[in-house]
């Protein structure tokens, strides 16, 4: 980490217990919890997220945020918890063509640079791919819930928590928890398996997301109730 | 038609013409008219349902809906109007999986039957197949919107009016143009195209839908509108 | 009963009882059944639709609905089961105005004669009033469920099960139904709960309902399960 | 503004500076731009939020948000653009009860602050109350669009732009902007009229708003548009 990167979030944490004497005051910052029957919802861990080379990139992969979502997977599988693997394509990816299913968000960022006929880009990544029974749904905006059937799906399973791991912090992964929470679920934000691109960037969106859209944990305590969580409802 | 069936679409049309009585003094039964910007929404004319041997197929394809489509596909594209193909299939068919994405409908419907393992099924109808540039939409409920980009998509496009084809009138080509009322489009039911499998559905849906939710109009006036509708807003 | 409706509904039942047998030979007209959890949703009885002399005044709400929900609503809170009193009304009702929350709506229907600024319009009948703790939706489009948090609330409170009633049979009713069906619960329409204004329209509609949407229950069965719902679950 | 606060800002001024040249480079932060028929909409300026001693009370009202939304209101009213006043409140506020319409969102944040039959406190603040002519819609969750029927009532007026104001930035106002572009339409950040309750949060979260959900203009660049936005179209 440089220098300049330490800095920064020296100085973001500072600001963050700053504002969490005020939040705690205001009765901000409450605990949601885990609730009683979880899923996990990675959110575009797909190759031109995880893989180097894309301009959607993101930080941390390798030694951080796909270790953790392997745990997260076993202790799914290993307890018959739903998992789904979301991710990002697009079917016309012509920019100036007016009937484009990115709608405007090519406006704002480089959508085009996931086409849906090239599926090595929007793959899960292989680490951490599906397995049979686990479902793969592809979105078109930043929130996993936005335009899909994930909160009827989740519903209909009687889910009532979800962990979500992923990219982007600033973008689809808080998009997804504050979707999550309005849709009724108890959103859990695993806090190694998020990333992002620019320094700072999870930090805040994390902060923001805790104060006031879901509980940040760690892999270790979502493992732990991945695992426990039967037991629990006896 | 058999004579049992004859006599059913007579006694639906005196009973219709009884309810236009009450619906006209009420203030129902009003034009929505056909709008700046259509898009054509053809909703599951995929193999299961245009073709013989399946649960879901349907009635009067080969001579009279699919010939339909194909000229409201031929305005559209002569025209550069955008096409929405769309169709239905789930990955998780096991009904005895609890993380199925098909919800809970196969409590209803054998939705079993359109598994996204077999694309011969849920794949549009040769006959009517999109061309480059117009879109491919899964869908998981009944209604186009439901779950779906499909709003999102036609607004980002500037899509004001909806020409709606397909199967069922009962289920996906009604919740269809339900939605797109209430998503703020002019629906437009197309007569001659759309089917179901019992008799009289089409007749008592169709009624419906232009007594309270779109205008039910004719092939050829739906033809003419494509080919003018750019003379019309100069 | 006109001699004219006996007629019009015996027909009916033949046509219903020759579509039943390929429905059933299909894999359609399947159970969805009762829930472990669940709310009454009461679709627009309000005074508008329940009182005569309005263009939405609907049929056999004195000796008929209205007493059937009285008895679910005894029911319901004896055993504290959540309900919503569901409704509908305008703040700008100018047609003219391009700018109103009518949408495109009253190009279809009057919905212009429902003024917020009238509640008595709008207010639901006091035969069946709100009490303390109960929850009044305002929805704007027919669904109780599109453009309204409904969904979100049921999920929220771990609801799995709507019964609902009200009217009419041809647009709220069946749109609440059909939503709530993808929104990811068990829809039962309470079968003599549920109006219209045009002979027919509420036996085909719950055919179409009981094929693929939702079960189609009696008012006796319905306060059973809300009586012993808890029991079940023990 | 205290010396904390100064550093903190000026040291994600430079975190910004560095992030804008990763996000050019990969292709993000571009502009959407202004559209063709905008509305107003401004989020959560009731009492509960720009009144002081509300655990909801936000920073920089009186001078800074409060004056640009009067000139925004100003040229919006002279130009017969749609303006859509958004607040927050509950019917049940009781946290014990699980049936309150807050859903999951109070065991996060304070939400039984704001009760629905306290209307002095979600009031819209009377120096930028609504006219005659203009919307005002109660929202349950952090966006204006979530469980709302505001998108459908912005397309069917065809809007196709949103000028959003308001509070928290961290909260419901990004939400908002998120939901809008998802929904299709173009989303305005009106800088100086956005607020929130701790040091950086409108900072950081405009930022990420201008990278990659909407363009981040100013009161000044709002006005000229809607005051010149006719002559444009013609």
């Amino acid at each position: 980490m440089s220098d300049d990167v330490t800095e920064l979030k020296q100085r973001l944490e500072e600001a963050f217990r700053e504002a969490t004497k005020l939040y705690q005051t205001r009765g901000f910052q409450r605990r949601i919890g885990f609730g009683r029957k979880p899923a996990l919802v990675n959110v575009d861990l797909a190759n031109a997220w995880t893989r180097p080379g894309n301009p959607f990139t993101c930080e941390d992969m390798d030694d951080q945020i796909i270790p953790g979502v392997q745990r997260l997977l076993e202790a799914c599988r290993a307890n018959s918890h739903l998992v789904v693997h979301v991710t990002t394509c697009y079917q016309i990816t012509d920019r100036e063509n007016p009937h484009t299913d990115m709608g405007l968000w090519h406006h704002k960022i480089p959508v085009e640079a996931v086409d849906q006929s090239k599926p090595e880009l929007w793959a899960i990544d292989s680490r951490i791919a599906p397995v049979e029974g686990e479902h793969i749904l592809i979105k078109k905006q930043a929130s996993a819930f936005h335009g899909t059937y994930l909160a009827s799906y989740l519903h209909a399973a009687g889910i009532d928590t979800i962990l979500v791991t992923g990219v982007t912090a600033t973008a689809c992964v808080r998009q997804t928890i504050c979707d999550g929470l309005a849709d009724g679920f108890r959103p859990i934000a695993v806090k190694e398996c998020i990333g992002d691109r620019i320094p700072g960037a999870v930090d805040w969106n994390l902060f923001d997301i805790d104060a006031k859209f879901g509980d940040v944990e760690s892999v270790d305590q979502c493992v732990h109730y991945l695992n426990t969580v039967h037991m629990r409802n006896d």
